[in-house]
């Protein structure tokens, strides 16, 4: 039933390749599916400016698209300023990654996460946030054998995932073709078990208590399997 | 144990004052305890370029606060620009609207919602689609009246509410002092008795499908509450 | 032959509301007939670069309209910045409620009074100017009741209004039909008596020096009306 | 008494130089003592939108000056946008040439006047207005000889001038010594021996009625200089 | 002598791998030793409007970097706008590629290349150069395929490398550890064998007309080189 | 055969007044042919931040055209912002008279020189290079005669031309007639009868190694010309 053959709670297939680019202290290129996000995480010595001499450390992200990872060609932000989309998911992925990371044991020091999506199709936010965190988790361990870090900021990934209500199913992971016909869909993030993030809308179209527990059934399925993927790739 | 020494599931007052300015189609001063946020409607004959000719109509959505709405003056947006917060607010409230609307009933027009923040104090995206809903029904019995729209497109209300775990417990309708300190907090946006947008964070903290569960309890019963609110003023 | 059925020397109807906002410092809701403009001061402890460590004060204002003061829906000033329009009567209130300040008595601290246009019908301009100088009256009170300042720094209340040439005739106070047909049109701003800014401008037209002085002769009048109602509200 | 030994009621030395520019369809370089500025007349088919299949005419103006016209170098514009100051003067300029021109003769076409001012030392304004006013009218001597204009849409010369109080003394033609220090200045544009626009500010200062008189004559005084000069440049 | 070993007339390895992404309708990662650019080529029905109805195609192009292609993390330029630099690399992409061009064949259509630099070592705007020829050929081939295009408009590959003089000898092929140290240095476009872009520049040095020539012998060396791995990609 | 009726060696008539303004260190008004370029140089005694304490001076330029410097006017950079072309063209003209300063013995200070083009017709940035050196070289001496530079950071001057292919021939200083029509052309910047930039670029044409010696040729005859020009300007 789904345009992919997949089952509803199957994942696209998971790949991590860490330390793809000679020059960020983490990185790595996620493909879920052909979802592809190149993330890297930069060490920064300076702390945002609220953050100056309190001894913690931070962490963020950005977000951008190459023009042609679409099927249409997108306008470059860069000629026109990031939309309000961009922004909304940078500070997403920003939140979700800080959600797992000890501030007192990473000290007073930024990481800069960057996602860029090389190739789209479907729940590149997610695929931001899953890679994001392998990024950083491989910045930290550097930290960590050259003595700056001390005790593990990192106790459990972050992952997430995109369910929705396609065709009157709840379905895990929608692809480009679901996700633009989905009347409902949204985003889990989880950590340990534990949920950091829900967003789900609903574009012209509601969903009852009910549905919502089964797509957060479906998440924490979906997260149990990115997680192992992500434990895998940094180890 | 609350701030305002409310129980954990009281909602602050309510008041919906209709009809406040004389040039918009449908406007009023929404007051939720004390965040007051100025809601106004307009009706143009010109749907953006996606609908022309499709005989759909939309319901699109800004949102603004004033400078010194809040305890410390904030940089004014004309001069600089609106902010990823705004943009990402403003988006929200007109996904919600769009939930409750019968797009083909309400014919290819457009109807922009205005939400201004006279007065701040937690809550006031919520009060914006609580609000912004009134002045939009408002707007259409004009509409309805003058023969131009024949079958109402507006069923249920729409309807927000925030909820948040603060104290280590799941609370309702947050205020300032309490939304600045929750580790965990939301939005949650209904109709007709189901779902329409769920936004659950978490800055720096989680949370178990447990407490998800009775904040999804706690936002039903604050939302009843508005809409009879809303059914009020529009009657 | 006003369409308002005033007596060409006839002001609208004053209503100054004041401390309608919980948060600023000084505020008022005032109300010219249908102008109305909600004025907030916002009192801050550092001056512009130019003024450090010169013991002087400074006064400066911001103006905005929401986008449905207006009878037709304006553009959102947030999403595409501050117009010219919007910056020279920004520049004018500024100025104009600065000719009544001792900056000395003030002290080396800043207030900004921000002037936001909740219904426009004409004259909004001078409305901001009159409730700006009640708005900026009211955060002295309290400086001065803290003991933060010692001699009063405001004497003479500023106020302004808009006076022109309608129909052929000299008229006071112009209401936006008679605003918008006017061939010539401006603002008088004045304080103890004398006179503090005068901008009078022809669209396509001009005027001779006699029917300058007619003018004059009625700003006095609405001037001297405007200032009875300012310290009316400030005592 | 004055920084220039000029009397009070004496004008700065008054050039213009016309035909400048090899591309433009008039131009002049006016010099008012050390103030320099070249204006440009460019005839363009096209109307503003509001205008379209009116029949009739538009006259608009830009104003900048080069960053180093000033005694300090100031931004350069095109890197960081127009000032509010900057959009004032070239709404003034725009406003006031319209007042000397029959739109209806003039002909469904808009004339772009350009003012740039090369060296500044006092009363750009209004010398780009007066210089404006001749490079318009050698433009529109072009359009009447090719037959395309039939009768002259431009009577009377349009001249302005800046007066203000310097030292306690009323003066006629601020340069940039008595601008800096005057405590009240203002400019009047006068077409025709009338009023066409009268700005009188007052900074951190006031101005009795009487003032007012005395700065009156001194403009008429100072226009009809000008009127003269822009009558023999064009002739 | 040179820091990575190589001879002075000796390039970096080259690599093109084509039809790296699924939505682009030419694609190809090229690397020049360490310099990794993305090139995708986009089919676009419609030319700019300065083109409209001739019956002539365009080629244009964009050229971005991901922030931490290089050693320190730059700026997002979505955050903060095209620098002078990117565009001016930009406009030499595509002048350069329009070279090659034969745009009465290629037919009224717009094909635009992007150029996105994944990680950077020296020479990325020749890499896009050379890389964003591939990804046209591509582009191309697959119009005359569908018999949109008959004739090809694309005879011979356009190539560019770079040229410098390190450490007083001249040298091909530059990576960044010399970019970074060269007094001298600039960019050579090709095709057919004659040049079609000559960008050398100084900064703080000069050089003769004998060093010129010996430029522009290894600059011929190199593109030969440059245009078999071309050939080779495309066949 | 050249529209000008020149030799395809000729220059056109160059004329350099300097002190043309009475605000600027050093200032010139160069002419090549109806190419007219204003060049103001500016003192500023802080240097950019990457050079505090360098010991090092500076020196920067920026460009402008005056809107109606065109035979069809050009939009208003301050209005738009500036175009690619300006920031290249500016880049370029602080590139190369950067080449002919010692920036030891100018100390640590910076010099700003502004090209603003009164009248174009072709050579705009080559005209801005030799006029700024002579800007620059009048403000240097400035320096050096209060005492502030002891040794002349400026030992030869810095010149640029334009060469190209115009009907088929190797032209020697475009005028605007042959530049919107030449396939092929570019600039030579010299100083001391070495290179500093060469910029050649062909247009959907290419050129051989053959023509661009003539070209070369052609350069180094026109930079003796204008070199004799500058040093009798500052002399």
């Amino acid at each position: 039933m789904r345009p992919s053959g997949r089952q509803t709670n199957e994942m696209r297939k998971i790949s991590i390749e860490t330390d793809v680019t000679m020059h960020a202290e983490g990185s790595c290129l996620i493909k879920c599916g052909n979802t592809h996000v190149l993330c890297t995480a930069t060490i920064d010595a300076r702390v945002p400016p609220f953050l100056k001499n309190s001894g913690l450390g931070w962490v963020t992200a950005e977000y951008g698209m190459l023009p042609r990872a679409t099927n249409t060609r997108m306008r470059r932000e860069a000629k026109e300023g990031q939309s309000g989309r961009t922004q909304e998911i940078q500070r997403l992925i920003g939140r979700s990654l800080r959600a797992g990371v000890d501030r007192v044991a990473l000290g007073e020091r930024q990481i800069v996460i960057d996602c860029d999506v090389i190739q789209a199709d479907g729940g590149t936010r997610c695929a931001s946030i899953t890679g994001g965190w392998v990024a950083l988790k491989l910045a930290v361990q550097k930290l960590m054998k050259a003595g700056d870090v001390i005790s593990d900021p990192l106790i459990n990934p972050v992952a997430a995932v995109s369910c929705g209500i396609y065709a009157g199913q709840t379905v895990l992971d929608l692809d480009y073709p679901e996700d633009s016909e989905a009347g409902v869909d949204g985003n889990f993030v989880m950590t340990g078990g534990k949920l950091v993030e829900v967003q789900m809308s609903a574009e012209g179209s509601t969903y009852t208590r009910a549905q919502m527990d089964a797509l957060l059934d479906l998440a924490e399925k979906g997260v149990s399997e990115l997680t192992a993927a992500q434990l895998a790739a940094v180890s």
